[in-house]
């Protein structure tokens, strides 16, 4: 059953996006992607949002750029959690972007992360997920730590590199 | 035959979009208001907007603040041209609305204007009827000179007010 | 009969303003190109205004980057509705211009559109022209169902790319 | 069992953050609230941190203004889902808290939600419990639709106010 | 004769303008001030332009709010030196201001002071005109002189209060 | 007699500044070039301020990036009239260097003009300087007639390409 | 002997500056306060900066408003660590202040705290004399317990309210 | 004895914190260098503060990018004065690192330099250091005068230049 919904409103943000499905299948966590918008085809995104709900979703990814609607509009149409990730593009770079999904009014929250943080919008979905899943939070331990050595392993090299 | 909507997403916006109502009212245009949120109530939304289309609706003036996805979410439901409002209101006093109107993605356009713009939307609507109304056009002439005679009024008080 | 004037302050904007154009041809409205300056060729921006609301045109097009008054002052000069684009340029890559156009005082408005959107500023024009011109709400209707048609098949190349 | 922490780092942030208590209150989910310092108290925080995760705790709030590091410190001491509420106070209004929030870097994120935006992340916290538990899911349903309603009956009372 | 208009859009803009002509008054530099809208009377503003130029005026101060042209349109319509002024108002506060008047386009420059900086923008003015009058080259030095001498008086003062 | 100095606080800055140098030449004004900072050698700037004032120079033009200081502290050590360029560097691209620039407390004004408008600050001390120099008056008015002839022509260079 | 120097350039900033100064109090810090412009009283400014090195002071805090040049200018004058305050005032509110405070060119640092950030200089100043003052050290490491022993005051307060 | 840390969260700092080392070792001042996280190794960052502090270290350098929390964490870790270094890295180019490091809370002073600022972080560490080091008071002074000398340099190669 597909736990996680990737959306974007263009394909263009696709290579952005990935990075939020790569992190979901190193957890094993099965999601599909998906292109619709939020002004293009308001309709087919919204009854995607109800077929993904009622086909057992949990969380929905979603990403857009410049006065980015997806997040919030998605958040409309589900009780789910959906994670809003602002998208770099355009003369203001991403900063349209953010404003246009984390400033939501009230009542509907959307999760939102960094501009273009597809990975860190996954591993939210996967906390989210391991609240109710042992093994997922196994698995997040594992990779924090993977983390914390990988630091130390750079911070061992630098010192080698100091040293020489 | 109504010609303008005019929409926003909450009765705290009422004040500002008042003032559009008042500038309608003064060119004789017939209007509707219309409380009704691009998250809250999304259905509802498009339903209206689908429906003022159809009863020969010509153009939508849309306020919102914040995260202001209401002017795109009409915008991409219908082809009547759409005239977007930032509102001030939050922290980011306005900004972040004024974003996420105007930097649509290509394809949906929003006619923006600038926060609390409510007067000036309401003129840009009087002048995209007038397009084809002789009789509105005449009424813009008019207003203009009003306007252009009270700049000169206020500056001869002032000459006045200099001398004495 | 010439309905929209595509006007710019330099020819260094032409490669943004020229997007426009593409648009207003695809839908056959007949338009006008002019390169004129708020700044250095002031009274001749004004002549060229007034003579083509004279000559029945409809709506105006302006784009200008920095301190972009062309739209603004334009406006000033015509009760047709005037559309401006904030190009990007120079430091500030277009929030100038954005404000500069934007923020109009009360009274004079300018459908302005997101910083080099000449795309949506064109699909604005015939949105106005449309109100009385029942065969451009068919085109734009046709434009949006293409649109959407588009967003489908990218979808569809999406599913078919990520079971391949 | 205690389901969500609400923390903060000084007391003047209580009257935001209790916003978020009301919400959770609303759908009866245990909380607890507490004030711990990244900067001034930090083995204090982590320590509750991972005591609260020890004792089943599922989803912490932490809300913090200025160069506001306590829910990105917090992300970095547990494997549970962190939602950072950027709060409002100096200078700079709050820009600084949601971008010192938002901004995280690649491995650690944050759910941010808007300025001042406690209400949003109490409600972002019942959809992420709501995961796994049909009877939040049932009263987050009600309270849309309660939320939808209101805004009908606002529209409700501005139609009869407009005839009247 | 006139040596220094001052100009704005609107009378609200008055009380900051006033500023502007106590300088001048000061320095007993002969001046006008005068309403003219760039937008509502640009035509009648030109003209006053013109004809401030023919009868010997030598600077213009020229104060704007919001997506402020005055002072650029003026500019380009006189080669005299002309010193712009942002006027704090509406929801950017003075930003829009600012960039609409500094970010001019190369050939036609505006002084521009700081954000409601009517005082400066008048001892720029006399700074101007002292280039060739070594009388006003005279008073400035004194001026400059009463600030010093008023900045060790308030030094003084401070010493006596930390001492008692 | 030098009448004009364009000083800079790093040879970095030469780039931009130069080409206030050609405008000078274009117009035949005496200039001196300079480099010295506000920072690393501040005597050093304030007694070349000073030895300039005293030979008679009539303008100072002083360029500087980031936390911009030079402009400010000349204004501060002459009465002489000083135009202040913001120049683009680092990773604020100009917007430290011009609030620095133009935000002048009251009393010391700089006539600030847009990024890198070095163009600009030499055709302002043109202006100034033709205050009282009646050639010079007559040189900008053919620059501006030589200005408005080329947006002339890129006119038509336009309406002849967009008829072939 | 006097440790450190806490300078403004208006008496209008005493009431930011005085909290530094209480701060030092609470350390016993030997201070002195002094009002000295880098734009009004350049020169006297240096010479107070020379003599307070002279004498063996040791630390400078200089807040500024605006066009901040003050503690750059200080930096430039003296080879003593300078920390820098930005304050808040105009219409910028502090951000101009920031900018032109800490982004000092290579050479000349400026140690700069937040917006208002009186306290925390103050608490700067300190920690740089301790480097090298045992007795300081530990007055710091009293403050921060104090300081932590609040937090959890405030919080154990909290938690009664909540009980109660 | 070591007298300053270094520290980044990632190697992807360490070409911009490398600047800092080539001027602590230009004056001889022994450091050591570290790679540590606030968020992905924070108790291991803690242990290495209170260790650098224990064994005499004076001064703490911390660089970081976007939601900058490493200078902050330290901060709040020890009494030594910390230097912080915004580091220009993605959408938001180091304004949100500024923010984030500059608007501590009242009570946790970090020494803030500018965007990229190593260079200065490490003159600013030496400074401090210097207040109870002749020796390297001699060595800043020194270094001044190489920079003015540079200056004067770089002058009369323009002056040359100019002449040629």
């Amino acid at each position: 059953m597909i736990s996680v919904g990737v959306i974007m409103g263009s394909d263009s943000d696709f290579s952005i996006m990935e990075e939020a499905a790569k992190i979901l299948q190193q957890f094993s966590v099965p999601f599909e992607m998906k292109i619709s918008s939020a002004h293009r085809t308001l309709k087919r995104t919204v009854e995607w949002v109800e077929s993904f709900e009622k086909q057992g979703g949990k969380v929905i990814i979603a990403g857009a750029g410049m006065a980015a609607h997806l997040p919030g509009v998605i958040a409309g149409a589900t009780t789910l959690p959906v994670i809003g990730i602002p998208i770099k593009s355009g003369a203001l770079e991403g900063v349209d972007a953010l404003y246009a999904i984390v400033q939501m009014p009230p009542g509907i929250p959307v999760a939102t992360v960094g501009i273009n943080g597809a990975r860190n919008a996954a591993l939210l979905a996967v906390e989210m997920l391991a609240i109710a899943d042992l093994e997922l939070q196994n698995q997040l331990k594992a990779f924090r730590q993977k983390m914390a050595a990988d630091v130390e392993a750079k911070d061992s090299a630098l010192q080698d590199k100091l040293k020489a």
